[in-house]
């Protein structure tokens, strides 16, 4: 979608629709079976994650859902709902896909749904499909970016407030319902299960907040996100309680410089996997490349892990309009961890980093 | 797993194992492949959602899970961890398999990730399986009932504590908010999006708290529930707002009657069918019957909805040791709604509700 599309008409459907049929005639199928809630929610604003599903022909799109969603489907979806549940959903889009060959996203219908598709629908071609709606998803528009933008601000805005009490003798528990309480309060609700991780805590990369109390002279990682509107945010950071040892203020230096270089070189034409070896590259200097456990980071938006990947063997390749993540992470089982995350939007010349909060100087 | 297992050895993994392996032979397989972040929790005590597997084969248990979790896993994991990721992780699964025939979820594993087994395991014959560990956890341990029993009696108190903010001028967010954040400070977490639903909101039977403002004369639906070391709770009251008029009054009673009329039908050897067609004749003898529009009740454990079925078209019979819900509900669009919901274990010679908040007298 275009940023003018998206000003005289917000998430215009019909457009929507168009570019969606357009990948599906490349992808040499006519329909397509929409199974996976986050694209139920990109095709039609439905935004239930339990009982969704949309099927595109070249003529109509249609939303199914169960009757405890009738009045849920009528305020939100932006095509016409159907309300029934399998197989009666089958039943009522058989003849629509006779003859068809349908589509559908192998990287979530189940095989015993495929299975139940087969048995419903003798008449089509049911032909699996990677990343058809994900590849639409990859470049935000203007009115998406706005979303993301909001979400990241809130968040920020929480982390500041929330800063003061993350000191020792105060549990992980504590820090974390802080920051989701004051994201509810604000209309929003966690990405994800926020990450406090303290101490020796430090060295699990998606350490949720537990009852430890974190302690004197240690590192304490955070790494959260807002919602808003559908939309996600996600940012990390590692700050200092007391006095932490040297050991552990020389992995906080280096993983912010492998950070601060990573975010330096984002802009259109860079390849994901580039970064991702530009941030191992400087971590490896400093003796803890092997510590880094993970990739540098992914794109972000209705889902808060989607495209592009910047993993080491990812192929993307970086455009103006996505919003991704840039996270390098040092780990040492027994000792603690660092990481640095920022949101990093890509412009036409460059970057434009979304997270503000500050950085510690250790 | 018997209570006396239990009670000398929580979670007895070599016994569990052995039963999955009795399954698996009933079921024709030689090994299984567990995907579903539920089972691998079941079959290992390794809680993450993000990246766990398990290959069960007739020697060996293995959880494959990435370096993100490798302190996790040696805390939390009844079996031996390989860190990597695929397609290391099949990779190193193949010997393994070969020759073999290897069950898999067929309602969890997507399509691609069936391709992606059959493309690293030429040698193995791969077999889709409905529903094996989900029938292994339909009877519940002691254990497993206490936890339950404690998620309970925690969300009840919330809920206690909570009832009087629930009045005119108070935003639905607010009270979800309330309820949430004393769950989070007893250690607990939701085991959904609390629903609080008013007014004609009430008549989604999903209305998930809104920034609605609950006004004079409603009725309020909340539908909550607390988790603790995995296992679920789930229990809802319709409560009154002022003075409703006549119409809610009448659909509060004949809901509350078929709601307790299905509860003292419960003992082992009743059909779930047989409970949700009593709840749904006393409705529709009060002109309700269309308007009760999901199933009766469901069981609950590891995952907040699970086996056994009180659908009209299921075939489960209860057994004592089961813990379901029973939750009929009338939902008129446009003008509001009403749910009651108990959570009952089935015992040797009847029922014990868990839920012992009270109801409303309308």
């Amino acid at each position: 979608m275009t940023s003018s599309e998206v000003s005289s008409r917000p998430a215009a459907p019909s457009s929507l629709l168009d570019r969606v049929r357009a990948a599906l005639k490349r992808a040499g199928v006519d329909a397509l079976w929409v199974s996976d809630p986050v694209g139920v929610r990109q095709l039609t604003g439905f935004t239930s994650s339990e009982d969704g599903k949309v099927l595109i022909t070249p003529q109509e799109a249609t939303l199914y859902t169960d009757a405890r969603y009738t009045v849920q489907a009528q305020e939100e979806s932006r095509v016409p709902a159907f309300i029934a549940r399998p197989p009666e959903t089958y039943a009522h889009a058989k003849d629509g896909v006779s003859g068809l060959r349908v589509g559908f996203e192998a990287t979530h219908l189940t095989v015993a749904g495929l299975e139940d598709l087969r048995g419903a629908w003798p008449d089509a071609t049911l032909v699996p499909l990677r990343g058809v709606l994900q590849a639409l998803r990859l470049v935000k528009s203007a009115e998406e970016i706005a979303l993301i933008r909001a979400a990241q601000d809130l968040a920020g805005r929480v982390f500041t407030e929330v800063r003061p009490m993350i000191r020792s003798g105060v549990r992980e528990l504590d820090v974390a319902l802080a920051i989701e309480t004051r994201l509810r309060e604000a209309g929003s609700r966690p990405s994800f299960s926020t990450i406090v991780a303290s101490g020796p805590r430090g060295a699990m990369p998606h350490g949720t907040a537990s009852e430890r109390v974190i302690g004197d002279d240690e590192l304490v990682t955070i790494d959260m996100g807002a919602q808003l509107g559908g939309y996600h945010s996600d940012f990390t950071r590692t700050v200092a309680v007391g006095d932490p040892n040297a050991q552990l203020r020389r992995i906080y230096r280096a993983v912010r410089e492998a950070e601060e270089a990573a975010v330096a070189a984002v802009k259109p034409g860079v390849r994901g996997a580039d970064l991702d070896r530009l941030a191992r590259g400087i971590l490896t200097r400093h003796g803890l490349g092997e510590y880094f456990a993970h990739s540098l980071g992914h794109g972000v938006g209705l889902e808060v892990h989607e495209g592009p990947s910047l993993r080491g063997v990812s192929e993307d390749v970086l455009e103006a309009g996505m919003v991704i993540t840039i996270e390098p992470g040092v780990y040492l089982p027994g000792v603690g961890g660092v990481r640095i995350e920022d949101l990093v939007l890509v412009t036409d010349d460059g970057y434009e980093v979304l997270s503000h909060s500050p950085k510690e100087d250790l």
